[in-house]
């Protein structure tokens, strides 16, 4: 393997631990972190738990993006918290309103050749940069920060050779679209999408963002780019020119998977509902009535993003039926746009401007109304997810959402040529683009002495002991297969605003299965020191969220029994010190009861020595059988567990 | 009274009932009506209700401007909806985003020397410039739609002289400040406050808005202004010169009251925590460390009072621990401030900008941190009102905010020369402004086949019955004195979103006091026909809203037996058909216990006749005794109650 492609170069430059080889688990040296403030809170916590010094990384930078509506004191006290913590960990502080974290750091501190963990699903974007930049649970980016390795099953890397060039209307994001058309939302799993070719040249590394970012919608790992001509440009735009270095694939190096896709070809694309892998073109749904577009997000972040939309409505007025929703992604662009007149194109065409954030990406704020459809140039239209019930969000380019919102009703935007005698406007970049840097509060020097400042809402982690050698604790909970982590913590307006709050989050854990869960958690801690839970397949499928590993813990979770697991629920569970075995005979699920009593013993050295670990199932009525179980964890893991966990891990490397 | 002040002369012009004598009850023709969103859906339900075919009033407009963060499908359901009704029943449609109500209404559609009536309270705004504008509960601006006249008892007139010029770094907003340091908020209660003196020549039509705007937190029916050379400028630059009529008091006039300010002798006063009349020189408080500052809101709301901030900071950044806040009065305004720079200058500076909106100042975002304070351009610092438990919001004029937003602290604009080297800059309005009407809906001609767009939460109204002659119901809650319309029916986010929906809002009348009313009346209803309340002394004061009445008719409240009532909750009553009686003798208040039931008979003749009304009351062991009890309604509204309320006598009037 001597030609490296762009991907295989990222990693072996970073690489701590293992090898290149698909499936097999590595360890990389990461130079940035990246936080948004609806995960950063516990992130923050799980530092000031750690004992943080100060970080390690080379950046690490703390938005505020996701909650900034403040319809009451958490979010305001939210921010107040992360900025006392961005200082006292020695973190970048991006202020409320400063605009969405990927592409403001895209823009002031990505840097080609670099590595990068982010507590958001998006943070993949940075790969337009020519970074390797992953998104995944608070506490890896927590240990990241703390200069710990990030552990990762080497990925496939899929090659997708880009040729030509886009036609007048087809922008970047009906690129993505195009490859969530043909691979769909799980196409990418398991996977690195690397682009190539020399369709390459037209796209600037804002295109690229937007392919990268939503390379997230693939399922892959994340999305890599090249460092060229194109990235150089960029970066000089931004007046840190000295920070581009050529990232290039060598001749001759190898994909494990490969892909095409000839832009001339491309037509302009829409994902309908309820997935952003449904994705037909725009002409098959063209002439549906529509209530709103909304333009930005970090889907589409550029300043060219929202100057074709200022072109395509200036001088006209957008429909009567519909509301168009400006959700610009930064202060700088703001100022940008101001300058090159599209700030004013939108306001005198009818627009309604917004905060820079995260707005109704993730349903904070200008829900569409019942039934209604909603154009919008964000990531993803999974159902409810704008915040009401029966939505009809629909994806797209900003060329598309801007003819729709004149119209007012979904439109082809190569229509526009008939409709208003319009050319496609041609996009001139700045060379160099307004900066402003104020509201990016950088790391104080002397970081020690800084207090946390935390509001009613914000508490502390509670220390988790180490795995207990023996117990002899209830069966809480007996469930069946493709438990949620939806079902173990559910999301949503009422259970949010607790996410820095973990006594009253933990509340919620398991109230959608069973109301009563909390309350005999409670008591059986008291009691017993503990309890388990007993679950079939695929344990804690879906979002990564950590609170469905951290809050069970709170209440005294010590172990769950499962025939198997989602993947990074399995690895949060271990690193908050939740032992997750699995039957060596998965009918000795059937031996379970909700109200029995298990007994374990010896069980730290059968974890470590990889033995059988046996579990007395003791029946309410005295009987008891025994059943054996095991664990698939690695000698990193099985460390990690011992000592309940990785925050103690870290502290005792500390001392 | 041959000679006239401004209040009477606009007074006498639309008088159609009564006499100008304080204390009357006055029936006065309405030119022009002014709804917004959070209290224009139920007036839309009303104008459904009572069957409008069209719009009486000269001009009527329907603004979006309370509910636009659309956190779930209601409130962009409930923007359809309204636009709907506008069309169907002939009103402008001012779109969501497009700006304030007050504001807008000024620059659109204000006109010396006409009526108005508004959904709002701070629709005193549109005094103004020249005109007896009032804010008042939703039907009566639904009747003053209908055509019917606004009844009202005459007020006493305070003239307030103001002579001289304001000092540097004092503006308007110290002006009402000053007014309210000096009478606090209930200090305008039964009064109009009208404006005269040679110190009007320097206060602009804008500047005039905020002192008539915030004449509500005077408690007062409204505040007037003459309509002058500076009216004139004003609409001048709103390109509506024709529109203007001089308007002055004649030599020689009275007032019932009396108050004289030199303006050459204010200070920047500052509203402290919670209260509007909690009014204190900003040096008094100055060094206070600050979290944040909104500017903007219908009580700051011209093109000058954001230019001043964006002066003021202009160079310079926003304090690291301030949240500056621009909360824009209107797209009108953004698109000048963008044209005379101020929008850069504020957004360069670090502000963060939202849409045009009541925001904050109605609880709808950017609510403080716990326990910071907030200085604020609005109107009201209320306890809680911003949506933070413990809020300390201040009120102080632009000046006052932006001084304080640089120095991180409550800050004496004056002392910006001394801090910054800076002169106070002098403001001079574009002679003419940008115009933008793109988003106002002009009414449809052919209005009478829109169908109303009702989402799922929003309902139609019920018919109400005419008063009953003879009744056995049961006496379902029996309270003490100054229940209040918030425990009636309480407000805050759970409650507000059924604002439209009469079923569903009505589950939570009465449940403050007791959580079992609304189950018990919903089976006596069925039961029994109806039931009635007794209360102590002014019952159903606070706020004006409907509810506290629609809901108890809905659930079959025929009457209320009280020692006495608040003014216009006893009003509200009587529109929505339910008996309001006072007892002959206060002493029989303690013959009632909840549970007993009552005997009413002759009902109509006796409230017709204005006979005493005899209550049996008959006990649970069958034991009964019969009291005497009265009313006091005027004949227009015994004329009403006997109908069943406003919407049936307007039916009976269509018919």
């Amino acid at each position: 393997m001597s030609a490296l492609n762009v991907t295989q170069k990222l990693i072996k430059d970073h690489l701590v631990e293992g090898e290149l080889i698909p499936g097999k688990e590595i360890g990389i040296k990461i130079d940035q972190a990246l936080l948004q403030d609806a995960t950063g809170t516990l992130v923050q916590l799980e530092l000031e738990a750690m004992g943080l010094d100060r970080a390690k990384t080379e950046v690490a930078v703390q938005y505020v993006d996701h909650n900034l509506l403040q319809t009451d004191f958490k979010n305001a006290d939210d921010h107040l918290f992360l900025k006392s913590a961005a200082q006292r960990f020695g973190l970048w502080f991006s202020r409320p309103g400063n605009g969405v974290s990927h592409p403001v750091h895209m823009e002031r501190f990505g840097k080609p050749g670099k590595t990068l963990v982010g507590s958001d699903s998006h943070s993949c974007a940075a790969g337009s940069l020519g970074m390797l930049a992953i998104g995944t649970g608070g506490l890896d980016v927590a240990s990241a920060i703390a200069g710990q390795p990030y552990y990762v099953k080497m990925p496939k890397v899929m090659g997708v050779k880009l040729t030509g060039k886009l036609p007048d209307w087809v922008s970047a994001k009906d690129i993505i679209l195009e490859m969530l058309r043909r691979h769909d939302v799980k196409g990418g799993v398991g996977k690195i999408i690397e682009y190539y070719g020399e369709g390459l040249q037209h796209l600037s590394a804002m295109d690229r963002h937007v392919i990268a970012n939503m390379g997230a919608e693939l399922g892959a790992t994340t999305t890599v780019f090249p460092s060229d001509e194109e990235t150089k440009r960029f970066l000089k735009s931004q007046t840190r020119e000295d920070d581009w270095v050529e990232l290039k694939a060598d001749e001759g190096c190898e994909y494990d998977l490969h892909d095409e896709i000839i832009l001339d070809e491309l037509v302009p694309l829409i994902a309908l509902p309820t997935s952003p892998g449904n994705v037909v073109p725009v002409s098959e749904v063209a002439g549906k009535k529509i209530s709103q577009c909304v333009v930005g997000s970090s889907a589409n972040p550029g300043l060219r993003d929202f100057w074709i939309v200022g072109e395509i409505v200036k001088g006209k007025s957008v429909n009567a039926e519909v509301s168009l929703d400006i959700n610009p992604t930064s202060r700088q662009i703001i100022q940008n746009m101001i300058d090159i007149k599209t700030f004013g194109n939108l306001i005198t065409a009818g627009a309604r401007f917004h905060q820079s954030g995260c707005m109704g990406c993730i349903g904070m704020g200008q829900a569409p109304a019942s039934g209604t459809i909603s154009l919008r140039t964000m990531p993803r239209n999974f159902p409810d997810r704008s915040g009401t019930k029966d939505d009809q969000v629909h994806l797209c380019s900003p060329e598309t959402a801007a003819a729709s919102a004149l119209t007012g009703k979904i439109t082809d935007p190569r229509d526009l040529e008939k409709l208003y005698d319009m050319k496609y406007p041609e996009y001139v970049d700045p060379e160099i683009h307004i900066i402003n840097t104020d509201m990016l509060v950088a790391p104080l020097e002397d970081n020690k002495s800084v207090e946390l400042q935390k509001g009613p809402n914000i508490k502390s982690l509670p220390h988790i002991d180490k795995l207990k050698d023996s117990a002899e604790v209830p069966v809480l909970l007996k469930m069946g297969d493709n438990i949620s982590t939806d079902e173990i913590l559910k999301a949503g307006a009422e259970v949010l605003p607790f996410r820095s709050n973990l006594p009253e989050i933990s509340k919620y854990a398991f109230t959608v299965i069973d109301e009563t869960y909390y309350d005999r958690a409670m008591q059986t801690k008291d009691q017993f020191g503990g309890h388990i839970v007993v679950a079939a397949d695929n344990y804690a499928q879906g979002s990564s969220r950590e609170h469905a590993a951290i809050a069970p813990k709170y209440l005294g979770q010590i172990a769950v029994i499962a025939k198997s697991y989602a993947r990074i629920a399995w690895q949060n569970l271990v690193n908050f010190g939740i032992l997750p075995l699995e039957f060596e005979n998965n009918d000795d699920y059937e031996k379970f009861e909700q109200g029995d009593t298990i007994k374990l013993k010896n069980l730290r050295d059968a974890v470590k020595n990889r033995e059988t670990i046996q579990v007395e199932i003791v029946k309410e009525n005295g009987d008891s059988v025994t059943i054996p179980t095991k664990h698939t964890l690695s000698d990193r893991q099985i460390r990690v567990l011992l000592k309940g966990g990785i925050i103690n891990e870290f502290k005792e490397k500390l001392s």
